[in-house]
């Protein structure tokens, strides 16, 4: 079986919203499967010296304009978020702790929490909210939102960041087919003629 | 007639030269005419902060492999020039001296340049490279040389430069379609797009 795609993406990334919406289906048309990992964009940013693209002189201000515009023409829902970016420990720690017992529930949390707080306005950073997606989930709410303290998920999230930055991943989403890396979800068309082709 | 579109580029910048193999075509497809804006990217980092491609961590190695990838994925010719960046002073002053002689001349000699520094290596700092372009295109191979000193050409760099900052440009290519801000070879699809609906 051929190995699984890496898709790195923080939950505050809107880019990274996008390619969540299509990098499943599009790896599966080619027999293959996506191992998701989300990072902390602010981990990285501490190697590049960038910052979060609203502050950002000029490109800011773009991209507030880009991002609902490259919604709209991929057809994918999104509504502004009131607060943006956010911090997104809490979600990613989730997401660890749920992939602990279980990988495909984990990647069911992580969509959720992106169309909440994209498509929906949902502030995810609040661990509240995260507890209700758990129990919509089927999860006991109590053992996650204890999850999200648990020294073995701080520890997981923080050697994703790690190995991330040792792959050369610097924003999001950040896309590792058979080591050949892509960088934002307008590479998704080379991502595909890659799968496709075996390389170009 | 439609008001042209401004295309805003570095001739040191790759993203830009793809773009520029696209955009006079794409528009012409709507019935409408581009303007060329060879600025200085040096001039918009003072602003943004920002520095060449090779310079930033990550980015920069990933950029290495994006470029030629991104080259093969459009079809277009491509060799990773010896030296990148290069300082894009002379053939930028070339393009705005010839301008005021003739647009289409001008517009000839970028393409010129763009291929030569990208496609065959060529280095278009130098001015005497830009001088036998000048050359091949039937100009006055003196008279141009001289008019990369000329004081006036100077000032409409300078004013290019300023204008495109001011309409809030920070990378290249950039392209601006009644009013609307595209960055990047990468959004060619959405620019068509908005030719073609109007906006969406």
């Amino acid at each position: 079986m051929p190995a699984a795609i890496d898709f790195y993406f923080d939950f505050s990334s809107p880019y990274g919203y996008f390619a969540s919406e299509r990098i499943d289906e599009l790896a599966a048309r080619y027999g293959r499967t996506v191992e998701w990992h989300p990072i902390l964009l602010g981990a990285v940013f501490k190697v590049t010296g960038s910052a979060p693209l609203p502050e950002l002189p000029l490109k800011g201000e773009y991209a507030l304009r880009d991002i609902p515009r490259t919604a709209r023409h991929l057809g994918i829902p999104f509504r502004p978020p009131a607060v943006f970016p956010i911090a997104t420990l809490n979600p990613a720690r989730g997401f660890y702790w749920l992939r602990q017992r279980d990988a495909k529930l984990a990647r069911a949390f992580a969509q959720v929490c992106y169309r909440a707080y994209f498509a929906e306005g949902i502030d995810i950073s609040d661990p509240e909210r995260l507890a209700v997606f758990a129990d919509s989930l089927g999860l006991d709410r109590d053992a996650f939102a204890a999850g999200l303290g648990d020294a073995a998920v701080k520890e997981q999230l923080r050697q994703a960041n790690e190995r991330a930055i040792a792959r050369g991943v610097f924003g999001s989403p950040f896309i590792i087919v058979d080591g050949e890396p892509f960088w934002g979800s307008d590479r998704l068309a080379q991502v595909e003629k890659w799968l496709q082709m075996g390389g170009f």
